[in-house]
């Protein structure tokens, strides 16, 4: 458990770089990242490297007891690259090229910038990886941020034309994958595919899937790059990437593969109005972020990495770039900085050391201000690195769940692709809802990718496993899950499409139909302001399905619609639950699975790591750890605290080991 | 009276489709729609025709008792033609090429595309043009769908430029008809002409319906081009295109002119937020529809179709393409059918037989499922074929009705392109209004063309006729008028316009000065949240005019601006009403004409056609057919009801002779 | 104190000519502006000059008794120049050429265009110049209007490079005054440098403001380019620009510093929703406009033009172009009149002579209908006229203000540019919701630049001055504000940003923390529905600052944040008060400053020029002239009414000889 920082010594003057490192270990901090935005001061112009003031600075973050993360910087090419290739910039959905002057102005599918991509990480591995206080890299920076996974150019357009040609065996292979024959939208030939973008009205979605897989296998291969080159030439690293929140626009699991560490970026404040909250909620968690974002990324991403996770930049106040960005509550930055550690990050990174004064994140701020004193931040952290020193020893465990939220990037992207769905129905937010319910009802838990899920033996270990974004009929996790026996929730859409974004045959939820004897015969998705009501007073919104079974459903709509199917240990839900009800249903369902669900409330969130517990407030008010919820989380009042107490203030902590 | 469905035998195993077509036949259809998307199927590349399988599969249909309506399959080019014709894709008003990938992708204005339409219907009707089970053509699909009636490309510049051309006796004609010394928009040369996009603010009136009237002409000559080549080769079939709801791009009389029937697409739940509705309606009618769209669609395009009117597609269950996509109640797919007979369908034709698993629509419904089981459509086609058959005799009238609304496309045109009007008027939105209180009043409507009122005896048979669209000052129309001795009622911006879309002189309403002696001296639009209101309570939203006038106003608002002129049968209304003004105002008229009005409340609707009267009830709750209303309606208690009863629940259709 | 009115003779047969002139100098008219839109006319073909109709024109109006504005037209260039020079035209933001068809369709930085500028101007300047019924000349029309300020065209691209390589002394100094190490956004050479637009991400805030300032700077050397044209050719005439309301988008102080009197374009309906108003007050002022709206502009637009003022457009009725147009209450075309006079304009000339029947105006209401009667405004300016020749000499002075707010164009756009304001927080709606409050407690009101405030002695007469949109942290006037016995006072932001667009050292309020000790360290942006209250009950939105000072809060927030920083004569306010509470704010100050409040409630208003002094009244009910008012403004019952009395209806008008 590190305390680190980001730093960007190419902002400051070098005079300055060893009062910084100096301050920086004096607060507690073992880790820098450094220079994952610095092309432009690497290589001033093409073949002109510039490598010496990182070594000094490298060093002079070593001399001061640091290590460093090391970033490539090709999230960020200099001016001259781009005048030299132009054609590498990506382009929009309304087929303009997205520009130099900001970052991430490039194109995966560009080969002339995967070329100059592999020289500068060849050149900086050469250089560095084996200096010995570079202790990890990190490939690029936030692939995909400012929707750049997708990019409408000449060279994506050649490169997924040959992606397709090795998809699909002949070009009338791929014709009958997609149902090209509706609307005569027959190629007859690969060089005939255009891109999903521009038509008259919505493209095909076996077109749109295809694309999007397309494009995330280009994100992989481009980060894949990276990753070859620095496990040559910098052995015994960790590779990580910095993931980012609220982001589903490429299959992470499939790019973290090829990683060490997946690591994440958290900003609380900025994800508020991202998070699927309303109004009400966001004046709610205004200066907290919402209790369930955090620990869902930390969970998501703790399943990418396998196990290893850090957090790679954590917001330390507030930041420029939200729709509002006020001040986080004192305690926060601390409490944030615990919380990470608690669902097992091995790193918290605070993002930035210091506020710079110009440029696109001057109203950003830091650890410190931009005049170099320290900002509350700091005063927080400091607190924060002196209590896991002297307190907390790292639990050898980075997760101590028994429930399991199978997750797939790809059925993510298959629910968005149908417009039916109506326009308030988020796959992501529903997926969240469902993590927030079963956290208030104080459940550790797990995410499995769908392919890690159907193949291994992870499943084994949980009692309850829930499925709300496999929208693909899986045949292999099917037969996983009829092996296995945990109690098992499906929610609508399950198994509603195939690998080619059409209906399966047999109809939804398709193989999962193995598991449980119903067929979806119609879907009807529903206007925000319409609600369906159960006889048992369970609450229906956006997106209903009518089932033919010969089990009769556990409840009924007005209309003669079931609701809730069961087979012994197998449910499925056939509506979407607006938030009470999922708390209703799914407090039945760890009952089901003897979970002892106990509801916390709206802000109090407890989190198990081995045999460490910790307790965090995020309010709205003050909070009681009664004796009902210590004796749940294994509290002995005789060894009593480690940190904190029964008694939470809105952004306090408190601790202890469980028996 | 004929009952049909729309199929694709190109999507299914050619083994499948006897099945299909007994399948059909069993339901009570007979007639089916083929053929209008398959290009790619029937000419897989440049000349290499490929029509066997549609003959099998047409001689297939016959051989089940079927007719068939065959499509020609132009608005989906195949992806080789836009490859050796790339500048026949239509521009967007952004200047974007609206690409392939989707449908309706095509300029009409593109000379090599419409030789390529020539060449294959001249192909198709050749093959099939008297083929003994081809007893309809339908041209294109959908003309205008996804805003494609209006295109930017270079093809249409120059067509729109040769136009101007023509119809100017040189450009001083042109620009003194614009009124281009207005900014100096001059022309020296017709060459210079722009279109009527990416200006630096709004765009000359005159210009934006000048460039309106050529594009609805290229809309008519496209349509001819086809038509011409059907009648040489397919003598004695009915010519037909299916028209949309809700749309008004281009003047659907004129083109409507060159075919034998005018037939539409009706999609009840799937136009409700397009249908002028606020939130509570969509609430109320989100299971059924609003209560007067169909029917003021089947009374509008049997106006087009000269007393001929077809449904060619109607919505069978969910759809997939509205904003969200419920269930309809059960029965609504009935009563939807038996409404449309009672307005003077010959034809109802139901979309689709079969649910399509993959590309754009898999999520809209079918009579059948994607496995190939029977939908609850089918169940109640069937119900609505067999009452049909036993119980009804066509009439051989296909209106009924006392009271006529004058519709102008080119007026509305004319209303839209003025911004003044505010946010929130909407002239076939309002004109939709007047059509749904008259109706709600117990009230048969004819449309007529202003063109058609004008010059015939077609408005001598009426009691009451309306006004709400003729936006244009029209002298014949005027005259005509002045002629007749049915009550007259206008609506606000009534003769506002000339021809150019410029103020007339006299002021307005124009040549309608010469039927009622007043003048629009101010005219104002205001914010939705402001009403005005009159001495007599009446309420006027939107839109309000100040006249003058030796004509004392039968009321005043409190400024001392007058309201609602009239001269004995003539009637002005100079604001808009809002609906429940327009109940109280029409109720008067209606009386005053001495047509009996009954206020039939919010859902119940009563039908006459001949003999025969129906009675629909769109809810929102149970209604009871009165005594009084069903001796309004011609009722005999010695006869009975051929269908259904004095009770309707939501979704039940009466029906029985008129005495 | 002339009337006059904007007038085309292009529009109209020669024939009527005479009968206009005749009938306006009748109404009581003395100025008409003519001739801005005319070039078509005047230069139908390249070299083929026709201004015999002109000269004909000008003639006419001047045996009728009237001067002629004869505007220059610049701002309609012909079809025929726009296929002669295609690239003249401006780009927008999304890379789209914006094309001829209304006006304003050109780029302020193309070459080619200032060369036929120069000649059309050169050529009129030549004929008219001296032609004696020409006393003043317009440049061009609403320079800006259409958001024309900044073009993306290569014109502008490449006048933009030189402009940076002259502002900086090497591409290093630009490098390192922007801050181009961050993202690695560095250039190379100048060459590089790209406009601020199409970025995948924001822009850099530097490069928008240097752009920014450089767009400035091109409106401002277009505009002096033809003002040294008119110099030559036309001595003794006065030479002004029509500016606009709401709009910031330029420096307008830079730009009428090299014209003789500012004048501007007032539509106080049309501009209500722009004016910063809510939905509530737009119902209030539906048809009298913003009380404080007009008064602002004229207020601002003397201080532009150095105590000269006309207003060169007035609204006359509804006019075409706002979302709604509804027509003003009768009178206030007359006090919209007198409220520019007693707000120091030489000339009141309304919009437009005669309503335009066809084009992209022939909805904007007139002093004539199209027809050519007279409209109500024609009323309403007749008595104005005569009210005027009678009762009232007009004063010296143009101001009689105790109290000065710095307006800083430069400021305004540096707080635009940084994003976490959040959605809500718009610095000139803030500088006006100032500007109302003092207006309603009586104040008198001048504006100044920052650069005069800062350079003269202007400040020194004031008693109380005022920092609302002084973004720049500018030693300058820091310096001045310190030498000064006034008392000052500044809101937040003040300061927060240097030349560059960054965070100043010190930091905020940068140079201004030399006259009052406080140091910003962390700002905060708030959603719409968050509202900060003080222990006194005052009220703080949309952003707020926390401050570290020696100096104690005179109140603070629940968290501890302090709120108003004082010493001695200068106060802070580091947080946006809502309206309620700015009046309670500086209800104290103005008190603090010995200037007299009054509250004179929502919608009358009090302006003092000379010794004359008037009473406007809004609405939105009738006001009363009470004795506390009328001696606080120098009523002397002895001398009675100029016009009106104490009791005024809304849009009634009151003036009298202070004593």
């Amino acid at each position: 458990m590190k305390i680190g920082v980001c730093y960007y010594p190419e902002h400051w003057p070098e005079s300055r770089w060893q009062q910084d490192a100096q301050h920086m270990k004096s607060m507690g901090l073992s880790m820098v990242r450094i220079g994952e935005f610095a092309w432009s001061k690497l290589e001033p112009e093409s073949g002109n490297y510039q490598f010496d003031w990182l070594e000094r600075s490298i060093d002079t973050l070593q001399n001061a007891g640091l290590d460093v993360i090391l970033g490539t910087p090709t999230a960020t090419p200099p001016a001259w690259l781009i005048r030299q290739h132009p054609e590498m910039l990506a382009v929009d959905e309304h087929g303009r090229v997205r520009d130099f002057g900001s970052r991430r102005h490039y194109c995966f599918s560009s080969e002339p910038y995967r070329k100059e991509c592999k020289r500068i990480v060849e050149k900086l591995a050469e250089r560095f990886g084996n200096h010995p206080a570079v202790v990890a890299w990190q490939t690029d920076n936030e692939f995909g941020c400012h929707s750049t996974t997708i990019s409408y150019s000449n060279a994506a357009l050649t490169a997924f034309q040959t992606w397709c040609s090795r998809h699909y065996n002949g070009i009338e292979a791929l014709n009958h994958a997609w149902g090209n024959v509706f609307w005569s939208m027959e190629y007859s030939s690969f060089d005939q595919i255009g891109l999903p973008v521009g038509t008259v009205t919505e493209s095909n979605p076996a077109h749109r899937l295809a694309y999007w897989k397309f494009s995330s296998e280009q994100v992989k291969t481009f980060n894949r790059l990276q990753v070859d080159i620095l496990r040559t030439h910098s052995p015994n690293r960790d590779i990580v990437h910095n993931f980012m929140g609220n982001f589903v626009e490429f299959d992470h699991f499939d790019v973290a593969d090829d990683l060490d560490v997946a690591s994440w970026d958290n900003y609380p404040l900025g994800f508020l109005t991202r998070d699927g909250t309303n109004e009400a909620d966001q004046e709610t968690w205004l200066r907290t972020g919402h209790p369930d974002s955090s620990s869902f990324h930390h969970d998501l991403y703790r399943a990418c990495g396998k196990g290893r996770m850090w957090l790679m930049e954590q917001q330390p106040g507030p930041v420029n770039w939200a729709p509002y960005n006020p001040a986080p509550l004192p305690g926060m930055v601390r409490l944030w900085g615990w919380e990470a550690i608690a669902h097992g990050a091995e790193l918290v990174s605070y993002f930035r050391y210091r506020q710079a004064p110009s440029a696109q994140e001057q109203m950003h701020s830091a650890l410190c201000l931009p005049n170099g004193e320290e900002d509350d931040a700091a005063r927080e952290v400091k607190i924060l690195a002196k209590e896991i020193q002297q307190l907390i020893n790292t639990p050898h465990e980075s997760s101590s769940a028994d429930l399991a939220i199978v997750f797939d990037y790809t059925g993510d992207q298959a629910a968005r692709i149908q417009q039916p769905d109506g326009q308030h129905y988020d796959p992501l937010v529903f997926i969240q809802t469902i993590y927030s319910v079963v956290r208030q009802l104080g459940m550790q838990v797990d995410f499995i990718s769908s392919a890690a899920a159907a193949s291994g033996k992870q499943l084994d270990q949980y009692k309850l496993v829930m499925l709300a974004n496999n929208t693909l009929s899986d045949q292999a996790l099917a037969a996983k899950l009829a092996s296995i026996d945990a109690l098992i929730v499906m929610f609508p859409r399950t198994g509603s499409k195939t690998n080619e974004c059409a209906i399966p045959e047999p109809l939804p939820p398709g193989a999962f139909q193995s598991i449980l004897d119903i067929k979806v015969t119609r879907v009807e998705s529903l206007p925000a302001n319409i609600a369906m009501q159960t006889n048992k007073q369970n609450t229906i919104i956006n997106w209903r399905e009518r089932v033919e079974s010969s089990i009769v459903a556990n409840e009924t709509f007005d209309d003669g619609w079931g609701f809730h199917y069961q087979n012994n240990r197998v449910h499925y839900f056939n509506g979407c639950p607006n938030r009470d009800t999922l708390l209703t249903l799914l407090t039945q369902q760890l009952a089901n699975a003897e979970l002892d669900p106990i509801n916390l409330g709206r802000g109090l969130r407890l989190t198990q790591r081995g045999d460490l517990v910790w307790a965090f407030n995020y309010g709205p008010g003050d909070a009681e750890l009664s004796n009902h919820i210590l004796e749940r989380f294994g509290f002995q009042p005789s060894n009593g605290f480690l940190i904190g107490q029964e008694k939470l203030h809105i952004g306090d902590v408190a601790a202890w080991k469980s028996s």
